[in-house]
């Protein structure tokens, strides 16, 4: 049984997961339109936000017209509906109809006409139903934007399961530091370590911790630390990195990320050199953050760094090959990039995760989530640095 | 370490996940469409389906035209689509571009013009890119329907999951067993027993097999056990019905999904009843599979019997409140459902999940995964029955 202060699902009435929808009023003000709707299933991440529900694999509907947040409950989830949404309504009317069809029908018991807004990725069907019943449809990007900026809430679910995260971190690192080197194998445990051994040690701590590893859990050594999404099986030997990121989510979707790189009686090369070069890159990148700053000038800084060292920056095979973090709250990938040209919100929570890889080397990356204050960052949550492992005393 | 044998990713060559296209040409042809084309990201199981692709979270096309079929692979993940994709053509071409005007330049290209099939649930401004390119978008439901029969490689994904599945349930009843009763607690390791520690339990033997637990496994006891999604944390108390359900998800994106009840120290009454009660549904339903039978029959005589021990299968809170099983394979509820008018067809894997349910009492279900056959069924892993939890020696 983990510390009860692990537990992700421990919140208090007063960490209640809510959700402003003031930013749709806005949205509607601003372009004129009747309503906002979306639909979609549990894996759709603008409906968890929309709606807070855990709902089934099949799609439901979410309305936001006059003031009025709805939720058309999909048939034997009523209870659970009404548990989780913290909107206005929750409508069990027509539950053997399409959710789109659901939707339009809340429309005409509102009188709404006229436009109305949706995400882009909003079902086809869900579209074509709401122009059949006479509305005019066109996409409005309102949900992503505000999801960007976490509230205290979704800040402190994220730090749980980051919490989790690091603990999954440091299994691997106990594992790496209790295997012996004997010739060109790692073993462990009485059997030569593998990716697979690893990444389900990883998620095994994941679980015992109340998070999911999501199917995100990477675990690349030498090459296959080079390859950016490796979930196969590789042999892990010694003097090569072993690079592990770990992306799980709490029982309220959000997301924790954070990426380690070891290696075990490396040789001083390539691996040493690149761990040097990823930890000035990350300082560099940390340095520039705060709101109002342009997200590419993070990504900038860690680039010159990482140049600096030597290594390439303009490649998609050799060196740092991709940008240098991403938002993360219900998706583990969400808006602000730290690539693009938006200036930095406070609030927003983002990955800083520089790295270089090399096939015929290994690859190294050092990866923590932040939230952006008006000063600074804050880390949400912590995991010590060091490319060899070491008996960190848990 | 599991043992070898519980490896979800054992699979050998001759075992490779394939999909089979030639339903899309089919289709194709009987709507004299030009092409199919689908987009969606890794939690598109449609996507999945046609793919093999475990891509990001950002989505990607599939086009199928002129007897190829194309992955449009997002930026990042040329080898991996490479690698996992089964069909003719990864295009990298155009990668910042959105992913439907990428497969409307795929169709160009083709010199395809005409009418379009898509999946209904496609993301809206896909079918817009499509129709702003010339096209005539239709919907189809040829995907959903090609999913429902399972090849040989797809039955061997589920039944390894399946096994993990049955091992998380051994962990329940290992654990139940090894609880002690005191008042009106069950005290495990030193702590009151809870479903929230179930939970992790069986999740951490998910994981060490290799599985992911998906957010799907559900543990009730006393009223929660009559809650058919409940995911919150509830006391496990003596005499009162514990009903776990497992739904991992393999790492080539196969469910398993199996259901068990247990009563630690029962009094006798209605929990003695209801596993009595199905049990006979559960035999009763099995009685009915095999392939040209209507799914319904299935569902009737579950009821019937159920019924004929005193249950109420009239009503959505008290009794038999759901229908008796689903399709399952890389979506946990996908066609066909028990409840329908369709005929099996053999290759087809569903759930046979009888249960009867009261908020005072409690909650009983049993569910086992089986593919249909010819002239029966075949059950896709197994665990032994029996409320009362034993020791059963691993």
């Amino acid at each position: 049984m983990p510390p009860e202060d692990s537990a992700p699902d421990a919140g208090s009435d007063a960490d209640a997961l809510e959700t402003d929808y003031s930013f749709l009023g806005r949205a509607l003000r601003r372009r004129n339109a009747a309503a906002f709707v979306h639909v979609g299933d549990r894996f759709d991440d603008d409906m968890r936000y929309l709606t807070r529900f855990g709902g089934p694999d099949r799609p439901y509907a979410f309305v936001y017209c006059n003031g009025t947040a709805t939720l058309c409950a999909p048939t034997l989830f009523d209870d659970q509906a009404r548990r989780e949404f913290p909107g206005d309504d929750v409508r069990v009317a027509n539950q053997g109809d399409a959710a789109g069809r659901r939707a339009a029908a809340v429309l005409d018991d509102a009188g709404a006409s006229g436009t109305v807004l949706v995400p882009q990725h909003v079902p086809h069907d869900a579209a074509v139903y709401l122009e059949n019943a006479g509305f005019e449809v066109a996409s409005t990007a309102a949900v992503a934007d505000a999801r960007a900026v976490k509230t205290d809430a979704e800040l402190n679910r994220i730090r749980r399961v980051q919490r989790a995260a690091a603990r999954g971190v440091a299994r691997v690192e106990a594992v790496l530091y209790d295997a012996a080197v004997d010739g060109d194998e790692l073993v462990w445990q009485g059997g030569p370590l593998s990716t697979e051994r690893i990444r389900r040690q990883v998620n095994e701590v994941l679980a015992a911790h109340g998070v999911s590893d999501a199917g995100n859990t990477v675990v690349g050594a030498g090459a296959s630390a080079a390859d950016l999404h490796f979930t196969g099986v590789d042999a892990v030997r010694p003097r090569e990195t072993v690079l592990v990121d770990v992306s799980p989510r709490g029982p309220d979707g959000y997301y924790g990320d954070m990426t380690r790189t070891f290696a075990v009686d490396p040789d001083g090369g390539w691996e040493r050199r690149a761990y040097v070069a990823v930890e000035a890159a990350r300082e560099a990148a940390l340095a520039e953050l705060e709101a109002g700053v342009a997200a590419s000038t993070v990504h900038e800084e860690a680039s010159a760094e990482l140049a600096a060292y030597g290594f390439r920056v303009d490649d998609d095979a050799v060196g740092f090959t991709h940008s240098t973090g991403h938002g993360v709250g219900v998706s583990l990938h969400e808006a602000p990039a730290l690539s693009g040209d938006d200036e930095l919100e406070a609030g927003t929570v983002v990955t800083v995760e520089p790295g270089v890889y090399d096939p015929d080397e290994g690859g190294v990356r050092l990866e923590d989530l932040v939230v952006v204050t008006d000063d600074g960052y804050e880390l949400l949550g912590e995991y010590p640095f060091g490319l060899v492992p070491r008996s960190r005393g848990d």
